[in-house]
């Protein structure tokens, strides 16, 4: 093999040097390195590369999308639409053989026969829709969202897809941004953890696996920061909060192999995220040594001109390629353009080169090149699998977080004899699959009242809708009222329409409408125990509600498992474990409000005047049947040379009758440091089941380098001696880091 | 005098040469040059601060607070505390005579005789109170805002004050925070012309005129980006919007001379403020050469330790004084710490000369040496005199903004049989005077009702309070009913409390309190025209009353005139011309929203799926009993050089048979640019009279580095060729930069 491999890379080197490049005929199948599936893909790639025209470069950073208009009579016009020698399709369809139909176009009607990758957004599931990636976060448990990103991708490979934009692992701290569902919460650690979960589950061990597909981490960099939680719109972001907040979520995605980076519609402090060389390149490609590709969002390189950078296609064009966009999605401007500034000397062809390398290997890494069809498997061996839909059901179990339990009204007892279940989202599918929902059907979805009949099967279940999502329409409040004065226990089913999450879905108040929290007020006159059971795709302003409730279940949107956990999180069949990734603030005024803010100058003075200085439910809230007790912090020293690792340990016992699964967050902060940091910052967090009466012991494995150091605005990773806190929960360890 | 000169430079020499530096004693009055009135400052400084001992230069640059806890018995004892030794005095009284107590013991009882610089926050007035800094920017007159500084500095000299806290000039963007009231609003540009007009009325000509005292600028830097619009909190400030939004104002005040600057609470993304060299001595003091000096806000210094920089005093004062703070305001660390640490050579003699020369040199400015007391004038001559209580009053009616004005219901006719007058404003005259009113006096200020009553004497006019500002106690609203019932027109007085808003005075919600919401409810029930007055600290969601509002009046905090303008606009005598120098947002859920927000990605969608896009009132927004009509723009050429000045004219006529007066806002866009921009930049206004049916030309003389420049991330000026926009109002023309 080496031997061969040798003599390819001479003939390769003839090849250019000799017989010209790029436009060269193929001499024959023994040169041809890029056919060759043995040889190294760096081999086959700079093969490639020599072989192609300007024009065949131009196409492979071009991405356009297939399917949204397509109806079952314009398929022909559709395909005839799409040139052979496209780079990628963002595939809005979900029928493997159409997919390899247009493959087939793509091997056997261009010249060189470069496969096409085949995009789209896989965001929490095909077909089998998980829990929403906020929701994820919540139930603090990585290698189950790795599972479930894992079929998430076996789901989408068989029906074509090579490669999902997800995950999004955009920090967030402003609820009011319709897409704080798609991401993992307000903390960069977390986002990181998700990260590079997610990007193991995608893509397996080998992006040649027959069950991979190619992730996408987006949307770089710091559209989490968007103004107002608007979308599409500017971002203020200093250099240092760039550093330390907005980009450790994206480094660890790249270090775990994530092969593509999105980059943003947002524009960060005066320079588009699309057009933004020192975040791009400067730090994603030379820094990080990412060798992956950059495809934009959708339109966002032709939005550089509303951004106001770019007076033309053109120049918008120039901006985003030489900035470090690899590859346009949607708006063609690339196919339109790049020829012409090459030929004029504003692009240079080695940025060319660079990109359309990055876009082939993606491709050999892939295996497209050699297997450039998906097998094509019957459709019911395609979708919701038992194993899909049981990962699907735990995760859902895992995510949901028992926000409010007064006098242990929860779990139901299962004796208890009549359930009023209401309100617009007892009997709803559609908006449980939350945002962004692939495939996804209403039709799958189990909703909330026939879950609760399943699980209460001594029990009488009355419903009634009682209002819908929003709107003035009061006359379903009777028949509610009616309906609870029935039943010894009030279950009340609120939340939000999937509609009102998600991309292009922001709202200015987090409170739920009027007409729904209007009807937990008419109930809770009943003076019966309620418990509000609720499904939504951001943090809620729950501050009238949750004193009219005995018992709250942020239930999230949990896809197309969500009935059952819930239901079985009221009788008890499940103890809830999920803890939130993201603060519910009292109220939308007190946004943004988020567990490491930084430190204050009056750190007693200067809340708001008019109400509570504590968010309604703060980062990592979460209740749970068992009663888990924290013994101290235990070190086996206190002082510590930076190079030294540490082991910190804490003994958790259930205290209680009842089996659960605690997750310990560990936080660091530092008193002083040559800059000022938050007020603590999650550097670890673990989950582990504990039976009841009995104890685990945490381990926390310090490492100063990593877990001590702080980040300079020019991304220099600094460790200064001193003391630092440990906490978990209010228990506190000080280890003295010592000078070198 | 030259050669007199020149022989003191030389005997100065020797002196620090020959006979060592600071410690020496004075050889003869003829030597002793800092008490040699016709010498120059400098030289007066260089020779004063050539004696001083490192002891008497760390007092001079610490500001300590006198009166604050004194009473009629203990006067001695707080004296008794005050070293003749130190720099500056916060006098919390209005008693020049113990003010002149003082300084007779730094000038007598220390062996340098230093006169003390006498300090106080003079924010809107000292005992004439005028309207609040927002308000006054809502007059669009910087020349009457000079001229009420002006007075104001008059009545605190004669009280003793050398030295005032004021202007704040930070640009904020979230009416959360309590302190927009002190500043000017929303505007870059707003704020740094208003910044100029006051550093003028402060200061005059001369810093040594008897009516003139030091303007300081304050919060230097970015203050007014405070997270959430909380108080002493953290600021997410980029390189790029520090230099864009939050310098201007500042740099403005430094080039019309403002004496001092102080640095704030906040912490500008990792640096706090206080400990910022990058803003205190690069820009500050180098770049814009600044030479005053820069004074800490209270305990700002001390409170870098909460900020996390510091871990002890010592290490706070070391970091405050090497970043460019000179002077410490109240924590007294600087007189513990600084003497050690240029000891342990951790702090330079140079900066503490540097900044000792600061301080000394206003002080000779201020001619404190040469006049170190102030002249006592009789009590009745020192306040509210005639002149100051008619400017207070024309500045009252040029801040007031008509806000609605549906079917012009306003003026009311002045025959108008009979008014209610409602709310728990009517009445009041403690709230009218707004936050920071030094020693304005609630019996000094004429109620709303008091002022409609003289207004329209031939009306009847009745009065109920109705409610409170806050609270549950709705029993008032029967009487306010009946009331208003009796009444041909309904006039309902609402709005904020004086400590609402300022300092350490957030709000989570800009609405009113609902019992103050639902009297306006109630009221709008029986039918009648209601006109809505406001006097506030802050913009207010009016989503909920402007609908029930027929005409709706922002009188803002106005001081002790504040009742007779309201009546005024009310009856037509006052023909209204404020315009909003702040964004009432439709809702706190809205909040950012401010006019020169930054393009974006997609200009059409993004927004708020709940609500308008819009603000209730934008930037600007105030209507007039006058109709102007706008023409078209129009300009001597369209194609301009760089260096080439332009004029651009637009005619603008009464067409109305009402007098009144109309601003004119120039606005800038850049459609193309290196960076991307706000939508669009004011970059000049102008207030003129228009008479009835006449017609006034407005100009704007366009100078392109001034006004069609943009400002990098290091400060750089950058002018690019190519197209801009210039708008008036929504007129539009075009020009055409050209290449050089």
């Amino acid at each position: 093999m080496k031997y061969r491999k040798a003599i390819i890379a001479v003939i390769g080197f003839c090849l250019l040097t000799e017989f010209g490049c790029g436009s060269s005929e193929e001499k024959s199948s023994d040169l041809v390195v890029y056919k060759n599936q043995e040889a190294p893909i760096e081999d086959r790639v700079r093969d490639l590369l020599g072989r192609m025209t300007l024009e065949e470069k131009v196409y492979q950073l071009n991405q356009v999308a297939f399917g949204k208009h397509m109806t079952a009579n314009n398929i022909g016009g559709e395909m005839a639409k799409v040139s052979p020698l496209i780079g990628s399709i963002i595939y809005v369809n979900q029928d493997p053989n159409l997919r390899n139909d247009l493959q087939k176009k793509a091997m056997e009607k261009s010249r060189l026969g470069i496969p096409i990758i085949f995009a789209n957004d896989i965001i929490h599931g095909f077909k089998t829709i998980y829990p929403i990636s906020l929701a994820q976060a919540c139930s603090w448990n990585p290698e189950l969202v790795e599972q479930a990103c894992a079929m998430a991708a076996k789901e989408s490979k068989v029906s074509g897809i090579d490669w999902t934009f997800s995950p999004m692992v955009d920090v967030a701290r402003d609820p009011r941004w319709g897409r704080v569902a798609e991401g993992y919460g307000e903390d960069p650690y977390t986002n990181a953890v998700f990260s590079k979960a997610s990007v193991k589950g995608y893509q397996g061990n080998d992006l040649a696996d027959e069950n991979s597909i190619a992730a996408c981490l987006k949307h770089y960099v710091g559209y989490g920061a968007s103004e107002g939680g608007q979308d599409y719109i500017y971002t203020e972001i200093s250099k240092q909060t760039l550093w330390d907040t907005y980009l450790p979520s994206f480094e660890a995605g790249v270090n775990a192999g994530a092969a593509t980076v999105m980059s943003g519609f947002n524009d960060i402090s005066g320079v588009p995220a699309s057009a933004n060389y020192y975040t791009l390149t400067e730090i994603l490609k030379e820094k990080w040594e990412m060798d992956g590709f950059v495809v934009s969002d959708w339109n966002s390189v032709k939005q550089l001109i509303n951004q106001g950078v770019a007076g033309s296609d053109k120049e918008a064009t120039l901006k985003a390629i030489n900035a470090g966009v690899d590859m346009d999605m949607a708006d063609r401007l690339y196919l339109d353009h790049i020829s012409d500034l090459v030929k004029e000397n504003k692009v240079s062809i080695n940025r060319v080169d660079d990109a359309v390398s990055r876009v082939l290997k993606l491709k050999f890494q892939l295996g497209l090149f050699d297997k450039p069809y998906v097998p094509i498997i019957r459709e019911n061996n395609r979708y919701l699998l038992p194993e899909y839909i049981s990962t699907a059901e735990k995760l859902a179990e895992e995510t949901m977080v028992l926000l409010k339990n007064s006098d242990n009204i929860l779990p139901l007892d299962n004796k208890v004899s009549s359930l009023a279940v209401l309100g617009p989202m007892a009997k709803n599918q559609e908006d449980l699959l939350g945002s962004w929902s692939a495939y996804g059907d209403a039709k799958d979805v189990e909703s909330i009242y026939k879950a609760i009949e399943s699980e209460f099967v001594q029990s009488k279940i009355f419903y009634a809708q009682g209002c819908d999502f929003d709107g003035n329409d009061t006359s379903g409040y009777t028949e509610a009222i009616n309906v609870a004065r029935k039943a010894e226990v009030v279950v009340v089913c609120l939340g939000e329409k999937k509609s009102w999450s998600g991309e292009n879905a922001s709202r200015s108040t987090i409170s739920l409408p009027k007409i729904q929290e209007d009807l937990l007020l008419k109930l809770s006159e009943l003076g019966k125990p309620i418990v509000l059971l609720l499904s939504n795709g951001r943090p809620l302003d729950l501050s009238r509600l949750a004193p009219l409730s005995d018992g709250i279940i942020e239930m999230w949107q949990p896809g197309v498992i969500g009935g059952k956990p819930v239901a079985g999180i009221l009788s008890g069949r499940i103890n809830p474990s999920g803890k939130l990734a993201m603060t519910f603030p009292f109220s939308t005024g007190q946004i943004p409000i988020y567990y490491n803010m930084r430190k204050k100058a009056r750190p007693t003075s200067g809340m708001y005047q008019d109400i509570t200085k504590e968010p309604l439910y703060g980062f990592t809230h979460g209740l749970s049947y068992s009663n888990f007790k924290y013994g101290d912090l235990k070190s086996s020293k206190t002082n510590l040379r930076k190079d030294e690792n540490l082991i910190i340990e804490i003994p958790v016992t259930n205290a209680s009758n009842v089996d659960g699964a605690d997750v310990v967050h560990w936080f660091v902060s530092d008193p002083v440091c040559s800059i000022s940091r938050p007020n603590k910052e999650l550097k670890f967090f673990e989950k582990k089941s504990i039976k009841a009466g009995k104890t685990e012991v945490f381990e926390f494995h310090l490492n100063p380098i990593r877990d001590l150091s702080f980040v300079d605005s020019s991304g220099n990773k600094i460790l200064e001696s001193g003391e630092y806190h440990i906490s978990v929960d209010n228990k506190k360890i000080v280890i003295n880091l010592l000078e070198e």
